[in-house]
C-alpha cells in the first residue's frame, strides 16, 4: 500500500498574504499529495463550509512517482471557487489510487511567521 | 466511512486572550468538527480534568455536509462549565455519525503568536 | 476502547528553561496521559537514547477518569535519570489499560516562544 | 509490535541554515527513527520530487534499542544527492523491522524560529 484513497483536512483557513514583516515568505496554505504508484493519480477535491452546501469534485492530477502541491489561492485548481482569506472550510481529497496527503499553513500576520502542519486524516 | 464516532483531544489548555502584541488575532482554542454525512451529527462532549470528576454529555450539533467550530470559551456550548485560562483538561468528543475532529490553539502570550494544531485521536 | 496500551514519542528533546524573553512561560516538555477508564492506569515509561542502552520501566500512575501530565525535568518521575537539556531521546509509554498520549514542547530559546505538539504514535 | 515497516514524510523542505536572528539554533530538517527491537534496523530511503524520477534505496542503519536521527543536509547519508534549500520533496522510509518515524523542521528565516513537527504516515 502507498497510502489511502480518501483524506480529510478539517482546518482549512487562508491567512493574509503580505502582512507583517516577512521578506522571503508569503502567507499561504499548501496541500501536498504524494503519489508513489506507477500510475497517475486522478484526484477529486470536495470543499465543505460552515454555512453553505459543499462544492464537490474539483479535479486534480498527480503524475506517477511524484509529489505535487497546490496553494489554496490557486485559481488554476479552484477556478470559480474563491476561498476567501479568513474563512473556515474543510477538504475531502479523494483519489483513484493510494496517496498520502499533508497540509501546511504559513501565517505572517505578525512580524514573525507561525507554522502549522498536519497530516490529513484518512480512514 | 467519513471519519470516526469517538475522538480524543488530550492537551486542552486555554491561552490568555488579549496579551502580547497581536492586533488582529485573539488568543483562543478551537475545536473543529467536519460532518460529511447527509444526516445531522448529534455530538456529546466529555471534559476530563487532572483533579476532579469529568463533566459529561455536553450537547453539540453539526448539520449535514457542514464544518462547524466552537471556541472553548463559548458559554453557549459549555454553559455552566467555565474552562479557566491556564487550566489543563482533555476532551472526548462522541458523535452518532462519523465525523473528523481537529484542534487548534493560537497563543499570543508574547509579542508574536504561536500556533498549535493536532488532529484528534480516534480509535 | 479508550485509546491504546502502548505509545511512542520519538522526538524527545528538552529545551532550555529560562532563556529568551518569556516572562510567563518556562521552556519545557510535557507528556500528557488521558485515562477515561474506571480503573487506575499503571504506566511504565521506557527511555531510548542514541548512544546507550534504554532505561526501562519507570512507573507512573493515572487515576481513573483523569488527565495527568508530567514534565521531563520532573525528578519525582524520572528519579535517578537526568534527561539533559539538548539531548535527543525517545519514549515508549506502556499502560495496563487503554490511554491516549500527547506530547508538547515549548521552546523559549529566542525572544518568542515556539510550540511543538504531536500525538504519540500507537500501534 | 514496535511500529511499522514503511513511513511517508510528505512535506520535505530544507529551510535556510543561517539566516535570521538565531544564535543557538541552525535552521534544519531532521528525520528521527526509533528502533525498539533487539535487532538492527536496515532502512532504505526513497526520495520523491515534483519534477523528476525518484531516487530510491539510500541505505541507513539504526542499531537495536536506539533512536537515531539525521539531517537532510547530511552528505554521509545522502551522498551524491543534494536536497537543495527551498525545494519540495517527499520521503518513503522502509525498514526490515518495525520502527517509528518522526519529522521535524526548524525555520529561522526570520528573527524568531518556527517549529514544525509531524509523525510520519504509516499504513
Amino acid at each position: 500500500m502507498n497510502g489511502k484513497k480518501s483524506w480529510y483536512i478539517v482546518d482549512g483557513y487562508r491567512p493574509p498574504e503580505n502582512k507583517g514583516g516577512a521578506e522571503d515568505y508569503v502567507g499561504h496554505e499548501c496541500i501536498m499529495i504524494l503519489n508513489c504508484n506507477d500510475e497517475e493519480a486522478h484526484v477529486e477535491i470536495d470543499v465543505y463550509f460552515p454555512d453553505q452546501e459543499p462544492v464537490k469534485g474539483i479535479p486534480y492530477q498527480v503524475p506517477a512517482r511524484r509529489i505535487r502541491a497546490f496553494r489554496t489561492n490557486d485559481r488554476n485548481v479552484f477556478k470559480d471557487l474563491e476561498l476567501d482569506v479568513g474563512r473556515q472550510y474543510s477538504l475531502n481529497i479523494r483519489s483513484d489510487v493510494d496517496v498520502v496527503v499533508q497540509y501546511g499553513r504559513l501565517d505572517i500576520n505578525q512580524d514573525n511567521m507561525a507554522y502549522m502542519a498536519t497530516l490529513g486524516y484518512s480512514d
